[in-house]
């Protein structure tokens, strides 16, 4: 690996073709979309940095720490969580230098040799730091000092880099138990920053998540429901729903291991709520149990209009290790192989055909694309399909989304672009990447003669922005 | 939308690289094969239009009404299928005017930018209908009358179509209680046109259908044998297979849920047999008969010499309530996740190593490919690959069909193309884009040095023209 | 087909991209990789050609009969085993003329059009046999005579052939009823040629394997140990770990059905083993004991240092009647959905986060790659994954494992290419068509402005050399 200062750029034609006729085509519909605002209408920003507006700690805090996509590489090539100063799930945590941790990120940026986190860093690094010389051990303290320094600066401060990134609204996702006061705050400071916030239950509809119980209780006593009786359960709810959406929600958003529906009598569902509440739930309970909700979450949007989101499919927390000792979220969530043409069938039944509700699919099961999601976002007229997500927010696997995706389903039954991220910083260089995959994407098209560049133009600004507007009803 | 009047055009290298090295080659490549006559063995006209050779009705009831692939699209925008004049199941009609429901159609034309229904929809408006316009608001009703008044003209006439398209031999597809009455008109006829029959017997070998005690019961009336019988039973299928063969058939096609065979003992399987006409057939029981009837069919085809096609992995009239509504056939049919490996095994034991025995697998789970249709086909004497099928027959589709199956399959152990279609003017469109598309393909390999000009020249025309017959033993 | 004499050649730029930008690119880093050392770190090759170095008999015998690529796809146009001279499972063989078996394969080289094996036997015969006109019928005996003569020169001897191809290690794979006599031979011989093995213990471990019951009981001769007993059965492992490792291994190899692990006690352990050598185990306890196993393994490699590969997800021997008749390894093996996400768990569980273990995973299952793989190698220290396998060593299949590894394992999660073969003669074009998609693959990172040329051309000798030296521990 060399240590000699090298030169840091972002090319103007990045991710665009090297066939000249492909990469004229791409930079003319780029030209469309490059300034327009940005549209974030799924994430997972702290409300509390737009609220306090302080400034963030160092390179460390904000780049490397909280972001699995970056330590989990490291961490796969044997650098210890503990080497990087990973709060540990006690709430302890090594005594290490974040000067320190920052230098083993840039030792090994190499890693990360045609990743996404590379191109984002770097991005965040040119573009929001104005550095000029690549990330390497020889320019380790130099990163590390002037991005440090520079989040000490106003121009820096989250509102200044909300507005600098030409953010027209940005969603965070908080838990019904959450009582909002970020966002409440955000929009009593008089700000014109638009933050609003998702509805996310997971703790209060997953019999199996480890804050369940703690989670019930609480859910009652905001709410004032008995929520250990299924239709008092039902209304906390639809109070919580409706408080969401005085504060600017327009979606809930529901990950789940698996895209089980269910379609049970108030009976059976009250049935089993009781067994679910008592404690004595089978795994094939709570797995019901799941199902069961998504169904009463789509009944409640046809009434509040929230739209829905479904992001199913993943195994939380695989690293049993790591879990004891750092708690969740450290990089070891690992997608699942998932099914869907049956799984939603029962939920579809019931308002697949409705006119006023939506319901947006995710998969981190590529396979499902050509197989199941297009053609069924292709004829429900309800579904809608979300962006490459995840493990798959890269630009090949964006490509291939639309190439597996546009047969059945084309590109209006698609939502734009989601960044879905905690890294604030990388907000721009996502919303970049996406638009210039589907510029990249639609010049293909253009110059194989598949489509007239002007509508390949049109559909562009679609995608970036009207999409998601409409999508989310923003 | 633009509702401007902007010129359609077909350019001539669409589908074609734009690298210009590969574009050289596609061109030459194309050259050999575009003027081929088209081969169609496989697919859903209706052998009345050839009988009859009444002129169509007009635009919406020959290119829309009929094309789940268009009115899915439209349906999952929120336009209803009353919008558009679909037939209800009980055989009612919102009144509607076709010209209106054109509309909805030339409103919302830009829903299949980039979709194969765009590129089939414009090759017939522009090498059909000799329009020169797109279709859009502003051009719907030019449109209709267009093609409406055209279709009164003996040169749109079914036959006069036919020959125009230079169609060699098309195959239609009956159920085994069809009298193939059509077929023998046209034969009668005089006319030179071929279209043959396949032999298709969904209704009298899936227990689950919901024609199947009926279906039965005519199944005996139109043979004479005892179908209630196991050994009944399979001399009537035995004697329609002779019948359809003698009409010109030379392949079955069967369209199951899942590609399952079965090998029972004729005790085993008489058993089962009377457990499914006494109507007490489990779903376990149906799937069993379903998968033993394949492996009968195969010792059948071993007799008679009809090649056997496998349709399976479709989860048909997903959407319950447009069923009860609107019928079979709506745009909700959807793929499934499909095994083959130990599926096919009781057949193959059987008779995969017979020389006389050929069995043409299809699937919707593109995931299958690479991973056991190629190594099947690749291996097994009597196993070929059909196209790219349905949801996946479009360009990108049929890229991934070559690129998964060339390294285990090669292009020998595939059978050229089928349209599969009952859009009968989209024909020429449907073999064209993939004929365009080996072109392209061929093309990279030649421009890549994996495979000499000559060579590509040759396995072209095999492609477009050679495989099928022989495969269809045409 | 044409019998024309035609020019065979071998194109400098072969594997390149034909857009002028990438393929500039791509030659420079080839230059960096072109000729460089072969590392072959898992391979099939017979260790008694080195220790005996005798000619190879001829072009059949060499080229024909022991590839499954090669006469899978003449046997699945229809030409039987026996026309090509492959001995039966009972010692017996049809008395063919290898001239004639030969000929075989000429008249029906188009039908490798496109695949890898056209392009390894195109390879061999250029730079090998400097064989200059294309083999179809008109050049078959001038082919086999040219082979068969050359193969008599001391040039072509087994020893000869590896220095020529500049192969500074080969693996091969041994039982661990092997006495390693021919490694032993080699070493003895004073021949610089390094050549070593790994242990595959398939039979010892595999209940289901047909030579399961002998093979325990040699393993007790061999070692002296109560193979009979859980620990004794265990120490006997030890023990032939440490003699292979004495003679060079630096790995092991496990081909299982699946991807199972297990994580039982001892006592469960110790029961589950009786049962299994009691000869009363079923499907369900062979498949746990085989689970239980490579977690044993594991363990064990955390104390040798031995690399652990894990080849699973292939239906051995799907053929029947070609299995009964001709035995194993006829070109029959099948590609089966392969899951790892939950199999790898209970191994991952205890031994997922050890610095000192190194688990190389492969996989028949192209979706797992960005589902499961990548993820999996992404996060996990001991986790690597093996080049794409088998069915999938093709340029096709390479650059979908790039394509969709890329985003969530990186580079430097891969460990470099593999050749699993038994055809020596092609150990250089296969090495050569991996460094070129490789390079193919990169130059178009770099054209696209996502990596500069500068970490490209590093990474490219790190993918050709650096890595597999490293994760085989060379």
């Amino acid at each position: 690996m060399t240590t000699a200062t090298l030169p840091l750029a972002l090319h103007d034609d990045r991710l665009f073709s090297s066939d000249p006729a492909q990469r004229a085509v791409a930079r003319r519909l780029y030209a469309q979309v490059a300034k327009l605002p940005i549209i974030s209408p799924h994430g997972h920003t702290d409300p509390s940095w737009f609220a306090g507006n302080q400034p963030f700690a160092n390179a460390t805090e904000l780049l490397l720490l909280p972001d699995h996509y970056v330590f989990r590489m490291l961490y796969s090539q044997g650098i210890t969580l503990d080497a990087l100063g990973i709060p540990r799930g006690d709430g302890s945590r090594a005594s290490i230098d974040p000067r320190e941790a920052w230098r083993l990120l840039a030792q090994n940026f190499h890693l990360f040799r045609g990743t996404p986190s590379s191109m984002w860093l770097n991005h965040v690094f040119h573009d929001v730091f104005g550095l000029r010389v690549r990330l390497d051990a020889g320019t380790s303290d130099q990163y590390y000092d002037h991005i440090t320094e520079a989040l000490q600066q106003p121009a820096f401060l989250p509102r200044a880099l909300f507005e600098r990134f030409n953010i027209e609204l940005i969603a965070t996702t908080e838990s019904p138990l959450d009582p909002l006061q970020h966002h409440a705050e955000i929009r009593a400071s008089g700000w014109g920053g638009r933050v609003i916030t998702a509805y996310r239950p997971d703790p209060v509809v997953d019999p199996e998540h480890e804050q369940f119980p703690s989670a019930l209780q609480m859910f009652g006593e905001i709410t004032g429901e008995d929520v250990y009786s299924w239709n008092g359960y039902l209304r906390a709810h639809r109070q919580r729903r409706a408080y969401f959406a005085k504060a600017g929600a327009t979606s809930t958003d529901h990950g789940h291991p698996s895209a089980a529906t269910a379609n049970l009598s108030p009976a059976e569902a009250s049935k089993l709520f009781d067994k679910v509440v008592s404690g004595k739930a089978t795994a094939a309970d709570a797995e019901l149990f799941r199902a069961q909700i998504l169904t009463e979450m789509a009944a409640m949007s046809l009434d509040d209009g929230l739209v829905m989101q479904l992001h199913p499919g993943c195994f939380r927390n695989h690293n049993h290790q790591l879990f004891e000792r750092y708690g969740r979220d450290k990089g070891a969530d690992m997608p699942l192989r998932t099914e869907y043409i049956q799984a939603l069938k029962p939920l579809l039944d019931r308002f697949g055909n409705e006119p006023g509700f939506k319901l947006i699919l995710f998969t981190l099961d590529e396979s499902t694309y050509s197989r199941e999601l297009a053609p069924l976002a292709g004829h429900y007229p309800a579904l809608f399909l979300g962006p490459a997500w995840w493990f798959h927010d890269a630009p090949e696997g964006m490509w291939r989304f639309r190439e597996q995706t546009l047969s059945s389903g084309g590109f209006y039954n698609t939502v734009g672009f989601n960044d879905d991220t905690r890294a604030f910083l990388s907000i721009p260089a996502r919303h970049d990447v996406a638009r210039r995959v589907d510029c990249a994407f639609l010049a293909k098209l253009v110059a194989e003669h598949r489509m007239d560049e002007d509508e390949a133009a049109e559909l562009v600004v679609d995608l970036a922005y009207n999409l998601p507007k409409k999508a989310y009803k923003l």
